[in-house]
């Protein structure tokens, strides 16, 4: 018997009691005559100590110990004269009777510590160790509270959790998959799922009208940050219902995890259009903690002699709350912040609301005071308040104030991670067309069913009435970030072949990819609809973080690289032989 | 809206009540005047009816009414003048008020009937099809159950849930990897998990201390019937346990599934060592719902002049109750079925115990009628039973009389597959020999510890003291399968490293494949052990199947191949290139 409890379960009513504990060495240190000891294990930390009436053999092994060093230590419960009101088992310490070595440990090579002095690619090769961190057993723990909550309010709302195959069929379209050579089929490959889509779909098909699955998703794209090329959703799918049936099941979802992980009551999320939220806020996924909402002023400020407003199809702006006060330094540097690549304006206009009821603004020569004024009233504008302006194209112009919006409001302090702003964002567009590749392409993904009223458009063959064609589509956002979407899908095989007509598939080619699903809504396919998740990182925001990596226990890095495991690797040429294949890359030994 | 209520849901007590239902059309057949719709979902059936004084219109449209069609259909519940009592809904039917096609279906290739009258192809083919079948739906049904009652079980028990990585590293030893290239590490490849087994112990080393996952796993052997490429497995680890904290542990776990699925209380399961399996049950899998167990009679069948006998290593047996009666031949087709290559035996001398007291035997001439006799009561044989013997090396021979032991169980109708008899098989050897590649292989994995009373062995060089180590490992059986095994692993990285030398890998060979789990043992690993369940097998056997491809939901063939979605298949050169491998197969267009 290696423990009777664990280090985060004794407490003071348990003084007197004969306890074995076991776990890792967090520190041993001398005080006096005693040797103490902050043993640790996941449930908590608890502190043992030899007492200076302890025998030789005890404090001689009490401080022989390193840190990390796995022991099994027996004792007597008591309490401690200098209670610790932070730690949980801070009103007791364990007097040891005898300590057991279960097994030493080199000196890690970084400290396991909440804030640890390990930089990050150290820490990812030894990620056994940081995993044995606070932050992260914490955000472990939380990940698999939200997926056991998750399942819970499924389960009792009927769903049934339905494994899909991760050997499936290559559909190249979106993005690439991973393939997997097939030993079996020479010549011929497997891929990874992407998403359970189709199979989701044939299981509507087959009538299960309530599924879902946490699953894991694949896909081999070149990594940007906080991306993974394996990650997990929470897929879920419904028959018979409308877009209100599936918002309404997913909101009560979501507001369970809110109460149950948070204690925050969720009264409704709101429901925003597409087209509002790209005018309003420049972003299909919305932060909407705060307001600085943008407005187009375009009709307000062309005309007045200014070239570059005249000429631009869109003039819009923000009003930053109290910033009137920002220096040219500061404005110099705001300026340059906007027409980084990432944000890409071209330049930017600014008008200060002068505590005094003055304006001063960059423009100055071309607008009287009483317009830029006016224009100041319309952004809703107090004094104090800095309004910023952007022209261009449209929504080009509108995701430039987005990005522009949600770093004042990080600049301000409008962004706490623990105040939680859900919003669903519903009417997308179905269709996107790309200059590129001169064709449409799917907004959401190719099985979106048109809204029924956008029917005729769908069937038009104008460019002008496909681009207007609305889906049942829906996200939902939080704080900004979309954690989840989905739509009411095709259940007709005739819209369907439209579909891919759309997307110009060649009749041929829909049928090689999507032959099998198009033959399924043939035989009684139910009206269905659905939903997914991006499950790390639910994770990752109700932890109150942006980056999803410290929610997995084993990720990769940017260029998709376990550095734990050196994965991937070269494999043997018998291997290869097996499979039918050769690689055409020449060998390098990376680190 | 589409439905106010499911198909399985409407009493006796709604009668009067208007409401929508949804779903297929089961079947639709005129009976007077009137039309009778069966309308199936997920939930069961309800009749609807179209009576001889509705409109014409909705007549018309009931008799238009194909099989599979999915309709919305609305009316009132009314009591039905007869009932059926064999369905839930039997009582009530529901008069029309109205019917809405929401698909048609093409003619289903086969009866959507408990029983098909479609060939296992063609329901493969239209895989959607068949999982609308009852048998199917009830066996996915049970499965998501199971997959509940698992991790609430192990939720309560303080297990946590973490995912582990998908794309891993290959590690040739055992079974074959499957690949996936690289495409932003050019040459390299990731290997699909053969199990989590490696990262489950990363996480003992990482502190914690209770983990589970239910899990895909992948392996690349040739299909024996009823085993798939990708399976399920309800993967398990604990630290700071012995065996005994193990066992007790997932047997409590299988306790609460015969509990919540059969209502069944399990007792104890008992335990057996491995050794006393093979001598009694000539398996390490014994089916104990019925004795018959082998009997070793190699003494008193030696030295009587039957030279078969005499040259054996073995001889042994069983008796099978009330078989005296065989004919001549019954037994010649016995004999054909023992000498068959999947059991291998070179003949079978049986002893008929006959009612009236005499004995009857193949070996007459060589054996008296006492000694004979005497073998009998050995056996525990009866009058009226039959007792068969077989002879050779002793495991072999042993294995031989366990099928034909299982054989004649089944012959008998002992093996009802609503019984159940769990298990433990404990004790295992470590290692097996293998004279083909003459090296020891891990019976279990090289991971399971010696047991500690045997490491003295476990440090000879000699074979025959290698072979005689045990390990702290145990398998779950149930009704002659197993469901799952385990064992305590090492937590020494000097043990480990000489568990590596005993498998004849060279330090580099070590070094490279496992380098990064022997490296992590140095940091303080616990004590650790644990087990993983074979999911879907689990499903069947509580389904009171045996076959594991109805209790999932897209299983492929023994080609590996999913013939619904026509995969693998071939892919684009772009996607190669893009890879950078080439295939050495020559193309074939496969059906």
């Amino acid at each position: 018997m290696y423990r009777t409890h664990t280090c985060g379960q004794l407490r003071i009513s348990d003084v007197g009691k004969t306890v074995v504990l076991a776990g890792w060495v967090q520190k041993a240190r001398k005080m006096g005559g005693m040797t103490f000891i902050d043993l640790r294990d996941r449930y908590g930390i608890t502190q043992l100590v030899a007492s200076d009436s302890a025998s030789h053999e005890l404090n001689e092994a009490a401080l022989g110990l390193g840190r990390e060093y796995v022991i099994k230590a027996a004792g007597t419960v008591a309490e401690r004269s200098s209670k610790n009101p932070k730690m949980p088992t801070g009103d007791i310490e364990i007097i040891l009777s005898s300590i057991e070595i279960l097994n030493k440990s080199e000196v890690p090579p970084f400290t396991i510590e909440d804030v640890s002095d390990g930089g990050e690619e150290l820490r990812a090769r030894y990620r056994y160790l940081d995993l044995r961190r606070n932050p992260l057993k914490n955000a472990l723990m939380l990940r698999h509270r939200i997926a056991h909550e998750v399942r819970n309010y499924l389960d009792e709302q009927g769903f049934l959790e339905i494994e899909t195959p991760y050997l499936i069929k290559s559909t190249p379209e979106g993005a690439r998959d991973f393939v997997v050579p097939s030993r079996m089929n020479p010549g011929q490959f497997y891929a990874l799922p992407q998403s359970p889509q189709t199979f989701k779909q044939l299981l509507m098909v087959a009538g299960y009208d309530r599924y879902f699955q946490i699953v894991r998703c694949f896909r081999d794209e070149d990594l940007r940050a906080d991306r993974q090329p394996e990650f997990t959703q929470i897929d879920c799918e419904m028959s018979f219902v409308e877009q209100e049936d599936v918002l309404v099941t997913f909101e009560g979802m979501m507001k369970r995890l809110f109460k149950a992980i948070h204690n925050i009551d969720i009264k409704e999320v709101p429901r925003m259009s597409w087209a509002d939220a790209m005018d309003n806020y420049g972003s299909d996924k919305p932060d909407i903690r705060f307001g600085m909402t943008i407005k187009d002023v375009t009709a307000m400020m062309q005309g007045k002699g200014f070239p570059v407003f005249d000429s631009a199809q869109y003039v819009g702006g923000i009003a930053v709350p109290g910033c009137a006060s920002y220096t040219r330094k500061q404005l110099d540097e705001l300026t340059e912040w906007v027409k980084r690549p990432q944000v890409g304006a071209k330049g930017l206009v600014y008008i200060k609301l002068n505590e005094d009821g003055s304006v001063k603004s960059s423009v100055d020569k071309f607008y009287t005071p009483e317009c830029l004024k006016e224009v100041a009233d319309t952004m809703g504008a107090a004094k104090g308040d800095l309004v910023l302006l952007l022209c261009g194209p449209r929504r080009k112009t509108q995701t430039m104030l987005g990005v522009l919006r949600i770093e004042m409001g990080q600049r301000l302090g409008l962004r706490n991670p623990f105040d939680f702003a859900p919003l669903w964002v519903c009417d997308f567009p179905l269709l996107e067309w790309d200059d590129e590749t001169n064709r449409f392409y799917a907004m959401h993904h190719p099985f979106t069913a048109p809204k029924p009223a956008h029917l005729d458009k769908f069937y038009s063959n104008e460019k002008a009435d496909l681009e207007q064609v609305c889906a049942d589509a829906y996200d939902f956002v939080l704080n900004g970030t979309e954690l989840g979407g989905g739509s009411i899908r095709i259940h007709d095989s005739k819209v369907q072949a439209r579909m891919f007509e759309i997307l110009g598939f060649s009749k041929e080619d829909a049928e090689y990819k999507f032959g099998f699903i198009m033959n399924a809504f043939k035989f009684g396919a139910p009206p269905h609809g659905g939903l997914a998740f991006g499950f790390d990182r639910v994770c990752a925001l109700f932890g109150g973080q942006e980056t999803i990596r410290d929610y997995i226990a084993f990720p990769k890095n940017n260029q998709g690289r376990d550095v734990m495991i050196d994965a991937p690797s070269y494999i043997d040429d018998v291997q290869m032989d097996e499979l039918m294949i050769r690689s055409t890359a020449p060998r390098q030994d990376n680190a």
